[in-house]
């Protein structure tokens, strides 16, 4: 089986740490590049956090900074989630490597306009450097194979009652992607908050023995409360979902149905991902959503994965 | 034990029909007053549908015409449910009795006004009728002791995805009542979409074999195919849930939690009761939320009382 | 000539005190009665305001207490404009007359429905008696001879950089009105900004020598100065252009056009009337928009009205 | 005097190639270069209505395609006004120019991050460019000198009768604009549409008996007729109005004041630029609203200009 090529744009983050990891070492994934975005915490921090896991574990992987703030709104960050340095947890050596000179939106729009139409996107954080690059190169938009994003929610959200954190940090930016007419796969809260981190797969992945495993659980014992503000009891490995249904789709229910990003800015509502489950609408589906994950295989994949680092 | 002194304020309506029938016949309820109002019909046929049961069961309770259209938004009827009559199933004789002269808004008005402030409304329909009165006359409000409504979903809607049909048919009258101080108790669809009546319940009330069990049949036979655009296997008896609330509230798990509601006309939100049930904003909860309904005890309950009826 | 029936909506209030003279004293005009709302100041206020000048001047008309906030938003007042009592200025004696017990609302509807199709609204404060009659007995609006209202403005407007006074404190109230079908014209800030009473004007009034003259002085030298936060350099008279108009139409420059209520609550236009004037939308017009008024027979009439009174 | 250095950004257009005209050939104006985007008509439309003037002329400035449609809202282009080419009138030969490589952001990045801050940009189309920019190198922000627009309306739009056409076809990239910090200078419709090219300006310039002067003729003699459903007794030179205004500043009445654009986009008043005249909300200034232009001069300047051409 070939392997998929995959782009990962991530605004690390403790599961966006975790994605990283799994992407980086999959036998099926060729991860290509990954591009940094504001997110759950600023620009600077999620470039370090990035560069700093990169590091940690010798990936060769180039990493791009991208957009350091929303297309539209106002910035807001998630650092009551993350902590102050947007990764709190883990402590990494000095940072001796650095990104790359080229901004990422312009790596994604190179990068795809050279492809043969066969990379996948994967953002897990807001979708401002993708809906950058679809705007500023339209040419890209029908080369983009899938977007399997980590985001969104059927039922209720966890940055506000109605919207999850990375469509709500830029909701012009999913509306965007989201009517692009590209192939949207959709990892919302309904799948990724079951997907939790709690101490038996904590201690599972630290007794592979290796710096991935240590890490692994430095990030997710810091999260292991964190998210007690969202009724979880313990931390959600959100992003890794995305990129394992890259190479495991059959361990995912999703459904096709039309979603539609509410952007009324000063509503109630703004970056909520409206999902037709019941097609009331009779309109095109343009999104497919993931509903559940089985738990036993994923963990299996990701430590098999994990198994495989340094 | 002291019995509930209650207005109902419906739009039959199936389930309407059903609640009226509870509500008219439970030993602890005094229902004073049916108050109508547009909503799954329009205002000549939902009042039709209540004189008819009415009629039918030989209550003695008078019946008030209220609003015919919502306060601000362009009306919108849900035959798709209900049927061209608004309570297509049963068959009723030819109507014999009337409403009375007094509007539905008067009525509330000037019976609150004369009362001792323990008088609950349970609005099963779009809340027009009451957001009206509370305007006309803000004097009533602290003199509401309780308001139980059917209406609102934490999760999915039935009108559009975002919302469910009585908030989202007079939204603007749902923000009037929501913010109004009176101690709201809401029945969202998140718990009466499961009170489902399938055919083992459906065979129960007919076997009761009066005339109340018998129109429970012909009414909830038909609703057992139309909610399957809602992805139900049978009907749900919405309305009920919120009458049997008030003499077992012992049966119900509730939440208290703020809610808003989205008033945004033209957005995919329009109608949405947004809950916060992880209390992410820190304010003052303004409604107590049904979450789910113990079944057993709840039909047991609905059986004994429609067994009271001729 | 007949004279014009009409019910006169107001919020004394500075110039609705004048448009109260106005209306009662002039002899092809019938005012059969004076509603009351919140707008200016609180109800009370506006109530008091209102009571003082018909004790004042000796009226006979019959005075009616309506709704006390807007349908939907929540409330604001303009005492920036109109001082702490909501009619600064003038000092009244005692009050010793009272209004009907009959809510404004319900007069509205029982006058209507008793009527023959010949009674114009001239509602010169937020919409909300008028709207809600509407909503609550929709008979009477076929029923409404004309809508003859100060409000809105195709420009600037002086609540907000987009929106007039009246019509920001019930855009909902203005949106049912203005999609009612009855025939509207509206007499906005582009005109009545126009009719400012200036020192000339003030002296020429106060010159009649009677209690009216006097009052009109009192009353427009305490807003000569507060609307330079509007631009002005006098005190607008806005309220009388509404009542002039039902006697002299042949003074206004109108031009009928299609006239939307903006009702996005938390935008920077809720509450503006977007006055299509040329035709961009080629909608049916729904409102006579007032342009201009030919200023020096207007006072005249003004004058000659105000010299019947004692 | 040192000549003010200019980044012209067009959708050529009529008063797109008039503003072209002036700016590249004005002595105290150094034109850096074009930037083109979508708006007037379709960005393959208005590259090559650019660069027809651009040849026509034999001008030397660089020209570089930009965005193709606005930020996130769906397109929408005035046809209505400028013809099926986007620039109807004028007869051009075969096209031999080209634009060159670099997409239109990329070098408004480029030469303002290798600037000394002393560049101006004039954009006379859509903010898309400018926005896209902005988020794309933030750096660029404090290095624009200032930015002299062509867009919005105190008054009626031109669009819808809220907003004017260059702001609402990108209402997200004006609020980026306006709320950059960037020193902003606006003509709005309210200064543009009385700089009318009536019959005695359009055969002045002709007469000057060159190209441009033909050219000008050519251009102004389609919109002569074509701006009536504006209620334009002739064409107005919109966009030379923000061109002139950086070497003749004298000529005109301007406010600093505060602007706000509605992003409402469902709303009537989406794309307005909200401007608060009389200082309601007490918020700092962020726009210079051009109010009036001294006519007799300002032709005077663009017929010695275009006198300079061949």
């Amino acid at each position: 089986m070939e392997k998929r090529k995959m782009i990962l744009d991530c605004d690390t983050g403790h599961d966006d740490a975790i994605a990283l990891m799994v992407a980086s070492k999959h036998p099926q994934i060729d991860l290509l590049g990954v591009t940094v975005v504001a997110g759950n915490s600023t620009l600077p921090k999620t470039l370090r956090n990035t560069l700093n896991v990169v590091q940690h574990l010798g990936l060769e992987v180039p990493v791009y900074a991208g957009c350091d703030r929303p297309l539209v709104r106002d910035q807001d960050v998630a650092d009551d989630i993350h902590g102050e340095s947007g990764l709190d947890g883990p402590v990494f050596p000095e940072l001796h490597i650095q990104a790359q000179e080229k901004h990422a939106v312009l790596y994604l729009i190179e990068t795809l306009l050279a492809s043969e139409g066969d990379i996948t996107l994967v953002p897990v954080g807001p979708l401002t450097n993708i809906a950058m690059a679809m705007r500023l190169e339209p040419k890209i938009v029908p080369l983009i194979k899938e977007i399997v994003l980590m985001g969104g929610a059927v039922g209720l959200g966890n940055a506000t009652p109605a919207a999850e954190f990375n469509i709500y940090a830029d909701p012009e930016a999913a509306h965007i992607v989201f009517t692009s007419g590209v192939p949207v796969t959709m990892m919302g809260l309904d799948l990724t908050n079951t997907a939790l981190a709690d101490m038996k797969v904590i201690e599972r992945m630290e007794a592979l023995g290796n710096k991935a495993g240590k890490l692994f659980g430095d990030i997710m014992r810091f999260t292991f409360h964190s998210q007690a503000v969202n009724g979880l009891s313990a931390g959600p490995v959100h992003d890794v979902t995305a990129v394992t249904y890259l190479v495991a789709p059959e361990l995912y229910q999703t459904k096709k149905m039309y979603v539609q990003i509410d952007t009324n800015m000063q509503g109630p509502c703004y970056g909520r991902t409206v999902c037709d489950m019941n097609n009331r609408y009779h309109k095109e589906p343009n999104v497919n959503v993931g509903l559940a994950i089985d738990l036993e295989p994923f963990w299996d994949l990701v430590a098999d994965t994990l198994q495989r680092h340094i």
